[in-house]
């Protein structure tokens, strides 16, 4: 397909990479920072632009990848255009888009950072679009990019979104949190690497619920008591470590 | 060396194998229930006991690895024995052994389930002795069995037990409230696991506080706000999840 990309940050540029890998052509690249369209547009053999209003014709399908609150802006300037247009937040229902024929939603599911290559086969895409035609057309786009493509409406995609914050953003935020109690103890980060690994790989095929290990799943309450007056004069930890104890309690009633 | 095992849970039974599978031998396996000890003894190729008095007094090592307040009360009837003696805890001190000429701990800073292989060779493994000789002792075992050895002290491994906290057992409760969301609008959990074991990956090399993504860290208030309005009705999930989006701005303050 001839595929015109709007935006130039961590999913724009993963996307990008992952349309030229699979046989269709990057006609243009806009972004709001034109040094920043230049640059993306080389990485993918492509042509930058400064206005939406020199979007070629030609193009068939229109991918908007800019932040949340920028998306209604961009569709109110491509009236003249004759692609399918699709957006790709996954917090963003398909309505924003309006006034095309065809227009829907392509949303990849992952944590993208420009330093972390992935394979883009496996990110899970979730298909949305205005009619059942549009739909298809745009599944079967999807499935040229990725193994694991889904049909997710709005109201779905939104509920998603709000799960990822937890299993990403939080999980992360954890990373971060565990890594300071190392760091003030002259301790190594290395030390809990294997550990994080292994947690997330056990529930790629088990149930997470089926996993729980520590002292508040088996209701240790000498060790849960220890652990909170260890994080003694660190409120904020041990609030979080007192509401996580008690959802794991409530989770294994 | 001649290593008997005290315990049959998750740690004792992936310890057991981990030394059989490194040239030890488990001469002795002793559990609370005879039946356990038969059938980690089998696995191992070793000798189930009911009384800790009947240990050979040929045992080099003995590892206990039972529940953590259970561990004196083994310890007490351990007073035959000539072996270093010691316990695999991350909340214990080392000093709930006593009375021994050598002693010390062997934490293996991993998650154990039964039913999830696990390369032993990537678990580290946290030594500390009672004396600079038995330390080394521990060391050297502690090499046969894994890539990576620590050593860490008694004060600095209970950080790194509530900090393993963090990252593995609050963790796998947010994959829980995560699928959870989903479940409740027929979405399926393979959609997430791609993210997860990304979200896990992406830390391996980098420092977890330079790879957040989401709308917390972009404070992206319009769709923090979209997100608490979705979890009405659900004030233990609004509750973490105003907790860690808070936590994750002042990480980036």
């Amino acid at each position: 397909m001839k595929v015109v990309l709007i935006g130039s940050g961590n999913v724009a540029t993963h996307l990008a990479t992952a349309f030229q890998a699979n046989g269709h052509v990057i006609l243009q690249v806009w972004s709001a920072t034109l040094k920043r369209a230049v640059d993306l547009a080389e990485k993918v053999s492509s042509e930058p632009i400064q206005h939406l209003s020199q979007i070629y014709t030609e193009a068939e399908l229109i991918v908007i990848s800019v932040k949340d609150d920028a998306i209604s802006e961009v569709v109110s300037q491509l009236e003249h255009v004759k692609a399918i247009v699709v957006h790709t937040s996954g917090a963003t229902n398909i309505s924003v888009i309006d006034g095309m024929s065809e227009y829907g939603v392509l949303y990849p599911l992952q944590t993208f950072s420009k330093d972390k290559p992935l394979d883009f086969k496996q990110v899970p895409l979730c298909v949305e679009g205005n009619s059942a035609a549009c739909t298809a057309k745009l599944v079967a786009v999807a499935k040229s990019l990725s193994n694991t493509v889904y049909e997710v409406d709005s109201v779905k995609r939104r509920i998603l979104h709000v799960a990822a914050a937890f299993a990403c953003n939080f999980v992360n935020q954890l990373y971060v949190l565990s890594n300071e109690l190392l760091e003030a103890q002259g301790l190594d980060f290395n030390l809990l690497r294997p550990l994080i690994k292994e947690t997330a790989d056990k529930v790629q095929h088990l149930q997470p619920l089926n996993v729980q290990t520590g002292p508040a799943v088996r209701h240790d309450e000498q060790t849960l008591k220890n652990h909170l007056e260890l994080l003694q004069g660190q409120p904020e930890l041990q609030h979080i470590y007192q509401s996580l104890s008690d959802s794991i309690k409530k989770s294994h009633q």
